[in-house]
């Protein structure tokens, strides 16, 4: 039950987006740039970005996010459900790039507590490749799930646990991206 | 010294959205509308705004965050340092009204674990007058500094220890608010 006034047939974070339109505009912008815009133009793809906030909404055991994120990055080129639950169980033991382990180190020292994100965990993602851009988006997805896990929790907002409303949710996030109306 | 190339003459948060101005834009513009605009509109003033936004910060231990919302909070009417100072060691004893104290409760929660966001908490607030909105805002605004502060630390931003640059900071937030800009 949602502590204020929210629709009751939203799931989520789209409850609290329709409920403050002012808010969500920037919110689903941020996201949109973050996740899905900047992963066709740099090397850290789309993939990868939803399989960081999938990993983050998952140390935040937000289950709405981690189950939408997770959607979109099982429906991105070279993602499944399997790719995604394995990146959540365990970075280390996942079948992903050496660049993309280092970054999720980050990104889960950016969870926990962000002063300890250390030069030699940014240095080890450089050895692996990572970029700055790449360092510094890594940084921002892992801070900004901190923001939207919270704010999906914090209102105690619906969470269906219907895998198939997500898978389809995911579709759309990885085709349409974030901008309005692209959550429903 | 920070993770990244960041400008060395730009402080904290100024410095990576130098950096990444497309994620800037919606950053400052979340900001905006929670912290500037929406005070100026609602029953919850821009200076009980920022104390959340400043205590939040605190309790992330995030000396940027915390000193330039405190500057802004304390510029706004009705604000000081020490009314700043006194909210950030203890809501509990601090000269603010039960509603902001019951709203801080709420934004406590929120920064630790938004989980534990108790309808009980929520009620205790809406018995002191808190409106809907206001209670959104005070989770968003929370959520929001939650990823503010580890952008800046998880970056390791330079964050300066200058009471004057703050100072002036936080007359400009006060009086201009966030947008392109506004951060210097």
């Amino acid at each position: 039950m949602p502590h204020i006034d929210l629709s009751p047939s939203l799931p989520g974070i789209s409850a609290a987006f329709a409920y403050r339109p002012e808010t969500a505009a920037p919110m689903r912008e941020l996201a949109h740039v973050l996740l899905f815009e900047s992963g066709q133009t740099t090397s850290l793809s789309s993939r990868d970005r939803e399989l960081i906030a999938a990993y983050v909404s998952s140390l935040n055991n937000c289950y709405f996010c981690q189950q939408s994120h997770g959607a979109a990055a099982a429906h991105h080129a070279g993602g499944s459900d399997e790719l995604v639950g394995s990146v959540c169980a365990n970075p280390r033991t996942a079948d992903i790039s050496p660049k993309l382990r280092a970054l999720l180190s980050i990104a889960s020292r950016v969870q926990a507590n962000a002063k300890t994100v250390t030069p030699a965990l940014v240095e080890a993602a450089r050895t692996e490749g990572a970029t700055d851009l790449e360092i510094h988006d890594t940084v921002l997805i892992a801070a900004a799930f901190c923001m939207y896990n919270r704010y999906v929790d914090g209102l105690a907002t619906m969470q269906p646990q219907d895998a198939s409303m997500y898978a389809q949710m995911g579709e759309h996030l990885a085709t349409k991206g974030y901008r309005a109306s692209s959550l429903r």
